[in-house]
């Protein structure tokens, strides 16, 4: 079951998919995909209308060739990074492996649909990809114990791009949030896919092509802190909410860890990504 | 003019009190205190309701002696935050003086109300205090090219305490905002001053107590980035949007800054705060 967000930017409805490829309108169901439908049993509710028959028809594919994908949670409360998590992109980037996750943060209005435009931004020469594993929290996560704790609190996954300045990042000064929340920085989707539809959070292949060339070709089985734990330590740090995103890190392949000159991003690139059952994302690269 | 909010955590209701202490009710005018509010000339519109005498008198002191305060605005899209925003707390942690903004983000939930309870991280032993100048936005701020177009963005200032957990910050790998975003680190308020009501940003005295003994004594003209600079540069990395909050940095004279052994926060202990023109804060620590 894939859930999405379908229209113009600020006014998507909510929709679901399933396995066979119909699409079904949620309107009847809730007004939006967002903390709340999944902190109130939302999917369970999905569920049980799609058995029932009781939803209507998509008059859209549902996959960006008619109308508009939006990001397929609406608003999250906020998003929290973990940074240098594979072992390959720790290397890459000069960084020693982090005894503990290394946390930053993304403000929630970076958020933008899978096939929308990413700026580069002004002054910018060093913007550059990252595909990761989006958590989505589907239930309060304060001082967990365990790592079944933790996972209880995870309403699925979804594909984030966690589009980065390096110069804005680490050049300038602080802290890497100041590279890290540009305007489009961070496109999601196309869909979210529940929890208990992922066999494995921790053995899914995700792959990050540029103008077509394959850049990171790797395996969420490479993450130093997996989900589990993720969620488990952020929980000591912060109260997750539901709503909230994890982008889990990123593998080797960006374009920091390229030798010079380093392929950066500049505006008429195509960035491709994926990740196994999440679906996939297309931006073409504007200019802010 | 004072715009507050009034009741309890989540069913915060719109108010404004006038210079002579009388207090109002906004329901009449909006549902809220918030990013559309305010952009949508909202502070106006009160004046002008005001002038009309249209809106029903406060049953409620509006001062946290009867009903609870919130924070001044509801839900910020973001907190954005600027460190070693004075030379001598640069000093007092040991820190270069920074040649451009630090920067670094609170999430929105960890805003409580001026006067309820902070909680002591579990496994916390050095959280501290920091006073601070809060700038909320008015007008969506993106590449500004000047410190006036910087400052038309101010909606108004506000009185913000950026609670800090300085292990968290500082000794457990990355980025500092693994010490910055603990449950209810963020008071806000008593109330939000308009900002042409507030004749300079940087001529503001703002002190903080703990247990009654002065702790830090300084005045907003020690910044090192003015509040015009720091929206300018700001809007070069991310767009700020009605409602964000700035937090504009603290001055010296927090716990990280003393002699061992430095007299960080416990349960019990009772902190206080102000700004001149923008109220007092009063929290006693809890145990999380």
């Amino acid at each position: 079951m894939q859930l999405l967000r379908i229209g113009a930017p600020g006014s998507e409805r909510p929709a679901v998919r399933t396995a066979d490829g119909t699409g079904y309108e949620l309107g009847p169901l809730t007004t939006d995909i967002d903390g709340a439908f999944l902190a109130d049993g939302g999917i369970d509710r999905v569920r049980a209308a799609l058995a029932e028959g009781s939803l209507p028809t998509l008059d859209d594919p549902a996959d960006g060739s008619g109308q508009r994908l939006g990001a397929p949670v609406a608003s999250p409360g906020k998003i929290v990074c973990i940074g240098l998590n594979y072992r390959d992109h720790a290397a890459e980037t000069g960084a020693a492996l982090p005894a503990e996750p290394v946390v930053f943060l993304k403000t929630p209005d970076t958020v933008v649909g899978p096939y929308d435009e990413v700026l580069v931004p002004r002054r910018s020469v060093k913007t550059d990809w990252e595909v990761e594993l989006g958590v989505v929290i589907g239930r309060t996560a304060r001082y967990l114990d365990s790592a079944e704790d933790a996972l209880a609190c995870v309403a699925g996954y979804v594909l984030s791009h966690d589009v980065s300045e390096r110069e804005f990042q680490i050049e300038r000064g602080g802290q890497w949030d100041k590279g890290k929340n540009c305007e489009t920085f961070n496109p999601l989707g196309p869909y979210l896919v529940p929890a208990d539809e992922v066999p494995d959070p921790q053995r899914l292949g995700l792959r990050l092509w540029v103008n077509g060339v394959l850049r990171q070709d790797s395996s969420t089985e490479h993450m130093i802190f997996g989900v589990a734990e993720v969620i488990r330590y952020l929980s000591q740090f912060m109260v997750l909410r539901p709503g909230d995103l994890i982008n889990t890190g990123t593998p080797a392949g960006v374009a920091l860890g390229q030798p010079e000159p380093k392929p950066y991003l500049r505006a008429g690139d195509v960035v491709e990504l994926e990740i196994d059952g999440l679906g996939r994302q297309r931006q073409t690269l504007g200019q802010a």
